[in-house]
């Protein structure tokens, strides 16, 4: 399957435009104002009087990535000069001999290419993303000729030359980038580096002992034996996405097969239930399989992105509906909890628990990095969660249809338009609080099969469903189809080896995990969840639109010792959810998403 | 109350009596090697050529401690031989000016008394406690006299001139100590320095914003005012058993209420079941109340061991049940599991889950110190638990019978004897297997009254039991009071605020909190605990005895998905339970304390 151009699928209203809304008057503008303040746009100028940051340039380059979406589909001026001052300031201050760090360049001159962990590959993988873009989008090739002129240089340097203190770059994205740069121009330069990182690894090249181990960077073993999830999770994931590039770009369904051995053990062993990945504060790493503790949670917003990016290849590869599924997952849930309703304010850390005791006891301690905050914050000194999240809400209307010969499947559900040679669709869905679908589509007079994701939180059962999807066939000449996929209050049980939440459960309501928090409940710290029938949830429909779980249950009573013989007591109360991508926009307070049983 | 001197109180056999055989025969001895080896002991002879550590003094001390116990119950001439040298090699480089201490008079002579964590008052405290030991138990007087010397430096350091860089000792024991030497000698000199060093605290010292906060080494607050348990959790134990000295030798009421509220906030929020304290790595700290995470605990063995001791003054200074029941809940489990059942290795770390995978894949990780370690050592960097235990171990019987104006209590059961002007006893009780107990007691024709503590485990009633005591009046002539507490398996439930283990609970037997390793079940993971109706316990009396407890129970099969809307399925196996202090002495395994219900 292939997606579809951000200029071909749009967004029309509800959900997602409200997003991209937020995205557009508040993210994007306040990011860079926060980039502006803390020399990361300055640093572009390669003056030598600056401070600079061995990846700055990358936090740059997804923000130059998120406009060139944003202007293309509404011009802002301010942005649109702002854009254009960090372009020139990158394209004026490339090397003769095409190599651009800002950091390097300008303070470690002859460092250049000698640091695994220098980073250099990862901008370079972010500026050649923005290049794309802001050609697709905004038929600006400045960065694009930038950065054929850089890879070009890569290539002489790590290929011909071969003098480079490193193959396998220490974070990966260049090979994803490549990849991209490849579909755009068509140019088999890119293809060709691309598999030459791609296939570099394993190739036990030497690896400094202090640098992170070879399995926390994924240079452990080739490609095609990484048959399980390890190291830094988003480092990990944008070589997946690069694997599977390669996988769907060359046919290679041996390749394709590794890809979902990964997959498979990402979501059976290594995920939230939010779709958070990279459990482990120590590296945000996978940890080992079902190491998946609440409050100790680390799942970087950057993972979550990475993770979504992932399903969207993998469902483009497979057509397989468990991809779309997990994006829906990981996205209404491990990506949006990293920004504030109003679109500011950022968590990088995105724990399933919050104790405020703990976090504020801990705040003079040893380790304070291994703690969650408890409020998101404006910019962090490793701020990449804000601009990938200004990318990625730009993005969001690629990833709702999906075309192949004859075939239009929609695998996300959002007031949308689609207008292509394959099929124009208008799609209303109040998703994710309303499960009722309208889509009026006309195939052009060509007979199509169109495919609707059923979501894997519906309960109910279609005549014309198959592998997870809803097919419909014929030529379609702008008549609708209607369904209600009914979302509802439900019970998730995690696996029995999560030992951390054993005898728990949580609650979700259609692709919504749902959390409390103390602000709404008095009892927060030992509510149970019991019978569900006599829940309810309300929905207030509004900007934002706010969506109140609310189940009489009972809590236990505190004890008077700590440990006792007997059971506590329970009394009566009544347990307020809301989304779990919603909480903590109301002040300090505690929250939890796994409630005892 | 009183104790009883280790001369007059004596175990004659069971389960006590051997603990004290495997510290004679291995600990004590292998605990030496391993200082010698490691250069603790040849520090000692302070010459400027060798390493030195600023608190190797201190583990020596509290071996020469319990050697002084050990000799004066067996002789043992290898044993008195290294004793001889080490004692020798203390006094004979004491300081004309009575300072001592191998790591700053030889490497740092200028910094004496400049750094509140130099450790310099606490190795001094422990080498006082060594000095009064062997003093009272030896007849050598010789580290008695070096101890009045350096304490007369000290006092003139801190007290006339007034010119060292702190006044409270950033790690708590001297103050205890010199409460030793006042009963001991009763000089005044040692309870007015005593004195100082407690009222000193909470003066708003200036503390160095490089050290630890003044909450973590208990400087914040003047004594009376800390009334919840705060900071590093041995060094505010150990100040605890001061305070609790300066009320017993004052009849101090007011401190005596405050001491109250400290042992109240430990345990009632911030202790293991096992009795352990300081669940926090980061910093060996207490954290909030009910953060007591069974994986992540650390539990310090010589939090355990400081805790027992408090109880013990505690105990002393009100005569409530509960002070010596606590005692037997932390020793028989939190002190115990510190050390393997052949005495020569040894736990720092005393988690209550053990997960094998989680260890070895954090073993290249960032923040090892934070995780426990999966088999006990023969000695750690900082080894100052196993000589604790060493000392601990040979004090078990003075634990045992206490003493009052014509009342004598019975704290604990065991095989032991009582010599005292009071009474004559002649104790048999196979505890912790066993809860029947024999005592025959001669009152030397003086009524008294007899108190036994009635475990809080137990649940029969007896018709003469009043706050947890048996009372017994009357002049005894040596007839045999005979009662059977009569343990049984039950189980336990932790207050419902403790998060990380709600909805679980933990099996005990009498005071024995019990576990599970893997090696004895293959379903350890998802294992639950649900009625004990079908459970039994076999008892194997023996060197050591071995208690093993079997219940027929389910376990959760692993679910086909790691999130699921319906409950796991589940499966018959048997739950084979030992007590927790003797896991981990039959190799490497998981284990559990906690188990879904």
């Amino acid at each position: 399957m292939h997606t579809f151009s951000l200029l071909q699928a749009k967004l029309t209203d509800g959900f997602w435009a409200q997003r991209q809304r937020v995205n557009a008057e508040s993210t994007i503008k306040n990011v860079y104002l926060r980039f502006k303040e803390t020399g990361r746009i300055d640093a572009l100028k390669c003056q030598g009087n600056i401070q600079t940051h061995h990846f700055w340039d990358s936090d740059v380059a997804k923000w130059i990535e998120g406009v060139a979406y944003l202007l293309a589909r509404k011009d802002d001026a301010q942005i649109r000069a702002w854009y254009e001052e960090a372009v020139n300031d990158i394209v004026s201050n490339q090397r003769q001999d095409g190599y651009f760090n800002s950091h390097f360049q300008v303070q470690f001159p002859d460092k250049i290419f000698t640091q695994r962990e220098g980073h250099e590959l990862y901008c370079a993988g972010h500026l050649f993303e923005a290049a794309v873009a802001t050609s697709e989008y905004l038929h600006d090739t400045r960065l694009l000729t930038f950065a054929k002129k850089y890879a070009t240089y890569i290539r002489l340097r790590f290929i011909e030359k071969r003098d480079t203190a490193f193959t396998t770059p220490g974070h990966e994205e260049i090979e994803l980038a490549l990849w991209r740069l490849f579909v755009h121009t068509g140019d088999t330069l890119y293809k060709e580096l691309a598999e030459f990182f791609l296939n570099e690894r394993g190739k036990k090249e030497k690896i400094d002992p202090f640098e992170n181990a070879p399995t926390y960077l994924q240079a452990h073993a080739p490609i095609r034996e990484q048959t399980t999830a390890q190291g830094h999770a988003v480092r990990a994931l944008y070589l997946y996405i690069a694997m599977a590039d390669m996988a769907m770009l060359n046919g290679d369904e041996s390749l394709t097969q590794t890809l979902k051995c990964l997959f498979t053990d990402i979501i059976q062993r290594k995920s939230y239930v939010t779709g958070g990945i990279g459990s482990s504060h120590y590296g945000e790493r996978f940890s080992v399989p079902y190491d998946l503790p609440p409050f100790q949670a680390y799942n970087e917003t950057c993972a979550s992105i990475a993770l979504a990016l992932f399903c969207d290849k993998m469902f483009q590869l497979t057509g397989e509906a468990v991809y779309a599924d997990y994006w829906e997952r990981v996205v209404y849930n491990g990506v949006l909890c990293g920004t504030s309703l109003n679109g500011d304010e950022f968590f990088y850390v995105n724990p399933l628990e919050m104790s405020m005791d703990k976090v504020h006891d801990n705040a003079s301690s040893f380790f304070p990095e291994l703690f969650p905050i408890t409020q998101r914050v404006k910019v962090f000194e490793c701020s990449c969660c804000p601009p990938n999240l200004c990318r990625f809400i730009e993005r969001i209307p690629s990833f709702i249809f999906y075309g192949a010969q004859k075939q239009l499947t929609v695998a996300q559900y959002a007031d949308a338009t689609l207008q292509s040679e394959l099929a124009d669709v208008t799609m209303q869905a109040n998703f994710p609080y309303d499960g009722k679908v309208r889509i009026a589509v006309n195939s052009h007079g060509q007979p199509i099969t169109l495919r609707l994701r059923k979501p894997s939180w519906c309960e109910k059962t279609f005549a014309n469903e198959k592998d997870g999807y809803l097919l419909y066939e014929g030529i379609f000449a702008g008549e609708t189809i209607s369904v209600d996929f009914a979302p509802t209050l439900r019970k998730v049980y995690p696996h029995p080896y999560v030992t951390d939440v054993q005898g728990k459960v949580c609650l979700t309501y259609g692709p919504l995990v749902l959390c409390a928090e103390s602000i709404d409940n008095p009892h927060l710290r030992s509510v149970c969840v019991g019978d569900l029938s006599q829940a309810s949830v309300q929905i207030q429909y509004g900007t934002p639109s706010v969506l109140t779980a609310s189940l009489p249950t009972t809590y236990k009573c505190p004890t008077a010792t700590l440990y006792a013989y007997h059971k506590p007591t329970v009394n009566d109360t009544v347990l307020t959810l809301i989304p779990y991508f919603a909480w903590a926009n109301r002040g300090e307070t505690d929250m939890k998403v796994w409630f005892p049983e």
